[in-house]
């Protein structure tokens, strides 16, 4: 603890003077423009990685980045989901999942979770996960299984997403979009589920020339 | 969506390398210090505030900070908790409320929440704090009342969180330590609460002198 | 009841006799083609619609023909459905709406299910229907509106019966297909959903002429 | 598919017109005699069984033709009974359980439940039905006790029924009768529970011979 | 709290010895006759009714001396139950309401329960209770109409219990009595229903003169 | 239940004339001094143990003395207790373990719960107390180790209590007292716990010679 205090203390004396203009106007309300849902793993930070500033994210972050489906839960996802949608008018949510997830690793070790009984109850949200890893990737094991885990669960939260009454009536109005991603944070790529293609490929800048790093990637499927 | 991928590109191509080997190690696994529990505003930034980097805070984030009691829902909160307990051996835990936080405003202001029913129905876990508050600050109004219901909804909370199997044998063995902070984001100040005390006062730099700041705040109810 | 039983005993004497070799045959198990999943409502017999004899249909019921979506309903659907994909393993899920159903009837007019609340409670399973029709059919009433709520609902059900952990593994593996419908007993059409052209289009037998009534139909939209 | 589709197109061809004055006068309502509750077994057909047309039967089905107890369950079957009795009046409710049923074969083979969950979720509201099996028919085996198992849970679902508040109140104003049936869909036979004898007897018509057939029926305890 | 304690230190220094004997053999387990079941209010004594001595009744109390359903709440009432009937084996279950009931005023007048929210939700398992009373009582007001809901109320409870699958069982081998009652505190009576007759009628001594006291009850509808 | 009815009969013919006039009066309303929430354990008589008379208990009895959190059940604890406080406007709420309880005995003991599903499922809200004594209190067995468990789930269940709202009100207003007791029925002490010594000691009357027996006792850890 004394080492955040110190933090905050460095915070306060350091850096929060060059934003003092920022933190004040926001004291007027946030705009934030996306919703980013996110693993609570301490290695994730989503405003160093997608670089931006207070009052830009709305962060909903928990073991697993899972998003129960609408009326499965009674946590604070749909609330925070509802709230995004509804009061603040966001126009983009990131259900963002990343490697080496421990959640993801207890949803293919569910004997590892014997003295955790309150992960293996939540992570019956992620089910649909488990059921088709073990149809589609019987072959694999290791980190391979478990970045694919962790792919088709960014998948499945997204479906869970879509029965959610605020987020079904904004898409089909148009005025909302649905983004799967995987970060990779070793190496600090980025993954974006691509529809049409069915998978996952490196964020690329708009307008950029086309990623050849995904044609050498150890990992092609992700 | 272009912002926040120009975000990552500029993440990618400017800050990335300096923390590379930092995010090399941290493949091997995460240890985090503590457990950090604050609401999902974009306004937040617990990264900035406290000064971490990746690896040092497990984040868990969702409208209004709040945790409800074991066994009373079964969202992320409960398994996100035991998690960063059983599985991390997380020694520290903050519930930070913040001022001008819109759940708190939503449970001041019910009939707003017509149009958001999971919201209402994520306040139920939050019932003690506005019957607290009903019978504590019947005089006060506004800025003033929101604030003061932020504080006593982290108090609310703390209680909530002490319901919890893996907090409750972690505090009986003396284990692990629970804090209650209100972050005032438009001045940067940070306010903990006291338990001799039982009030909130300016968080202070171990060894620092006494904060006189506090007797001339504005704010001395919090 | 005298009336059901005299219709037994004419069951038993005039028509049994000529399918006692398939109903015996029957004693020995159960390979339905499909799940049917339609609403209570008296008018719909599912077996008369598509001319099926016993052991052809599997066949859930319930007011609306809703879905809960995976874990928000501990009643009998998420059940039968399991039990329809990995027991008997199914390769086709119908839902089938209605018109002039009293269930989306009920969606529409909340106020008149004061007396119904277990039925208000239900349709909140139908929550996403009623958010999207309230934002997008703002101009329409009567019959009109509660068709394309109707036609909403099936989508929306069908979302909900993605998140199922056996219908998602079997939709990964190619072995499922899920089929929308809307039947409109008092004309005998059925319209099924065209997720290419996003609409209802009247079923057409698979090399059959293309349905000129469509066009010239009064409910172009369904 | 192509089959159904195929048999729907021989419904409108073929027999659509000879009930077109019904589909058209019913589209004015609905006003059924019964509401009949069945499994979603595919070889059941309550129409064919009780040769009743469009209109006449309101029909729940699910996989054991269950009902949980008021308040114990919130999927479709306290709905679609509230609705049968309150908003369109029925006098008569039938749950019909059937031989060689999977879902009761389930609930004496739990073990065979490991990949099904929700079915084993589902089956907790015939632990009534379990309990009074293993007490008193602890000697049989095979196809005897799976159909005594099916007789009990038809008693099991009956009291369930009667702690739902619109079943209570028009039992306490006689304006309702419960009815419990077995089909023995192999014979044809369908069995009724005597409540003053207290055993089921085969249906048989008002005003017909006593039905020797029991007599010498190689289930006698049915 | 200073009389209770009093209280305490006269049981000790007054009663205790001469039940010391009794007290130090229970040490080695209880083996009580039957669950007595009542409401919490501090006007009924089931050891002072009943002269009963420590080890002879095992008591739930709750407000309203409520039994939901099985499966349809995770309170105390269930596994109360299912510990006297299966780990005590007891042999006689009874529901006491009594006259001057809190819980059941609450129930004819909801409109009063607005801040008493928990309570409000509890009263979901008295829903038929208050179905009944509407249709059959539609006439009566004030003590009247409340000893009637109190009435109907027991009865209600009793259905709720037989949902139980260690009563269901129990029930079916002979091995358990249930029974209802009211307990008019103010004189002393004890209404026990009659199921022949499908009334209270006042419990009467085996072998006693018929009580003559309830032909001429100024309340002869209990 | 002879016994039970001659118990009755010898209460209304011996002791009920000398208490007539307080029954009376107590119809015209209750006003109890405290809420005491006890085991159903048939060696309990809190009246007895108190020396209280009708109208001043009011009185909450479970298999465990158990008070799930505020949310975490919707069974008659919750609503019991908001009637204690906000109606009745109590100012005590005394938590009464006891000896030899065979509810912790089955929290000690799992694997014998294996017949009494709603008796395990219950016990998870002690879950807390199985933690902590799974921490603390690993070299203790038998006897010890129950009346430790019994101890340190009183501790559990006030701080459950702390989450409901009503009591979070009044305990912030100075308007309500909780005590945490254990009875030793076998001896006829109770034990109080002293939050500044954060441990049990034998409850003395006020004003007494302070208790040399605790110093003495065999379980000077209670
Ligand atoms: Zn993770
Ligand atoms: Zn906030
Ligand atoms: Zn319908
Ligand atoms: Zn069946
Ligand atoms: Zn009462
Ligand atoms: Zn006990």
């Amino acid at each position: 603890m004394e080492k955040l205090i110190r933090g905050i203390h460095e915070f306060q004396s350091t850096h929060f003077g060059s934003q003092r203009e920022l933190f004040e106007r926001l004291a007027g309300g946030q705009k934030p423009d996306a919703l980013f849902i996110t693993c609570s793993d301490s290695r994730i930070d989503p405003s160093l990685l997608t670089q931006t500033k207070p009052g830009e994210l709305f962060i909903l972050r928990n073991a697993g980045n899972i998003v129960p489906p609408y009326g499965a839960a009674n946590g604070g996802e749909g609330a925070t989901i509802e709230y995004a949608v509804r009061a603040l008018g966001i126009r983009d949510i990131i259900i963002c999942g990343h490697t080496h997830c421990g959640a993801m690793q207890g949803l293919l070790s569910p004997e590892a979770l014997e003295e955790l009984p309150a992960v293996r109850n939540w992570l019956t949200h992620a089910d649909a996960t488990q059921s088709i890893v073990r149809e589609r990737y019987r072959d694999e094991t290791g980190e391979d299984l478990l970045t694919d885990t962790v792919k088709e669960n960014v998948l499945v939260q997204l479906e869970n997403l879509r029965t959610h009454p605020s987020v079904a009536a904004a898409l089909s109005q148009g005025k909302l979009n649905l983004h799967g991603w995987v970060y990779r944070f070793e190496t600090g790529d980025v993954f974006a589920f691509e529809p049409e293609q069915k998978r996952f490929t490196v964020l690329s800048h708009p307008g950029a020339t086309p990623p050849d790093a995904v044609a050498t990637s150890k990992i092609p499927t992700i």
